[in-house]
């Protein structure tokens, strides 16, 4: 048997990993890879993962890219569940307390949904309690935005998005407005749903083996572009959902909670009503 | 806007997910989900991970999945180049030093090669230098081993697994032998050659942005497993070989590495030889 070879132990490896990226690798990917490798190793140590266990990680982590089609993503499904997605965007997003919160964006935007006109039913012959939708696009002054995109998304009564519902090539409760000048996107369509998060593949096996539900509490996603203005992904939520406190991928925050069903008192019909505020884009 | 609704910042979501694990989720399950919670975000927080990073991420796992089949595992290859396979190898052989050292299995061993008797020329028809393998299989004390089945597989002389040439259906280079009374398995090849590891997917992606190469140093894989003992999975490498030193999966052991080319000096061909020591199942 030959010397002079290294032999890697648990206390050597994770340097000797680190030791391979190379000095002039772009400074960023030295940093994102050190601090991954760095956890990663720190977690297998932590637990000291078994090799059986290693197996069901290779895979889970394998069904996980199996199980992503253009009406699935798994991966942001996971990330969300793991409260990944909120921690990213809160990152992003502490420094801009002024403005409207974010949240995940979830994995059932679709790309070119419906283009709707100011005043059309977002979702025609759904059957459902009406919902009124108005909501303003504003600056971080308060002044109308015109021109905005506003892409609006939700769920069926029955909790089900459209890509969710026969073989969900159809597009339903969902479109994109544009504002006018008074900066207003306003609708009317039908009271979503507390829905489960898609709980059929590996993603609803990790929340069963760790004892949690796969329920969403009720809300409208928007996202909302304007040349000039950082882009707004986030929802509104329904207050009085009974899964507001235990959302199952952490999206919820109190600035995004609002009462829809304050105008019933007065005999109309539920409303959400909300004003977003952008900020510029260089801000 | 409604009260009473927890807001998630980047202090406070990590405890709220750890909190959602169930106290009556099976003990392990809540351990490693924990671990892995904590250094996930521990992970996104000290890199501040961006929306855009956090994108390629997903983008990444989801693309990583896709290239796996039944001859390719990008997974553990990721798990290779990372180091994490050889760490979990070493926690799980660190309280076994007396026997035979352990390396990764890699991504080419194959269910159900093709069976071979002793003496039987594993690479027939393949062009290259001969090396003639020869290995006893003992236990912890030197007593040979009868019955052990040891899958053996190694790269062609240009650097190829059989998997890796024309469709890949054909089995080459590959071989299940069992050890008579005396627990050797002996058998003619060709020289195997350094080789990089798939480098054309992600996980190539990944090397490449770390500045890092993709080849390994010669080697022979031996996989033994013989009922009532641990089962060996592992490489003896050829010395002197230029990349052992900078293996891409982390995988050489000082034990593992033997000089091939000493009987060459006396005019014979090359020669691998080796005694496996495998410990008792339940020592």
């Amino acid at each position: 048997m030959a010397d002079g070879h290294i032999t890697y132990t648990t206390e050597n490896l994770t340097d000797a990993v680190l030791a391979r990226i190379a000095p002039d690798a772009p400074e960023r990917t030295r940093i994102v890879m050190a601090s991954l490798i760095r956890h990663v190793h720190a977690f297998v140590k932590d637990v000291e993962l078994t090799p059986t266990e290693w197996e069901q990680g290779v895979a889970f982590l394998t069904e996980l890219g199996r199980w992503c089609d253009d009406k699935r993503q798994e991966v942001i499904l996971l990330s969300d569940v793991l409260g990944v997605s909120m921690l990213v965007d809160a990152i992003a997003h502490r420094t801009h307390a002024s403005v409207s919160e974010t949240t995940v964006l979830g994995p059932f935007h679709r790309e070119n949904p419906p283009r709707m006109e100011n005043g059309q039913h977002l979702s025609p012959g759904v059957a459902g309690e009406p919902l009124e939708v108005r909501v303003v696009v504003a600056d971080e002054d308060g002044k109308p935005l015109e021109g905005a995109q506003v892409d609006v998304w939700h769920t069926s009564p029955e909790g089900f998005y459209d890509s969710q519902i026969g073989d969900g090539e159809e597009h339903a409760m969902r479109g994109r407005f544009v504002t006018g000048a008074d900066g207003v996107v306003a609708f009317p369509t039908v009271m979503p749903a507390s829905y489960p998060v898609p709980h059929d593949g590996p993603v609803g096996r990790v929340l069963s083996a760790m004892g949690r539900g796969p329920m969403r509490p009720t809300h409208v996603h928007f996202w909302i572009k304007k040349p000039g203005y950082r882009e707004l992904i986030t929802h509104i939520f329904k207050d009085g959902d009974p899964f507001l406190h235990e959302d199952a991928v952490f999206g919820v925050k109190a600035s995004l909670v609002t009462d829809w069903d304050a105008a019933k008192q007065a005999g109309g019909a539920a409303r959400l009503h909300y004003e977003f505020r952008l900020p510029k884009a260089d801000s």
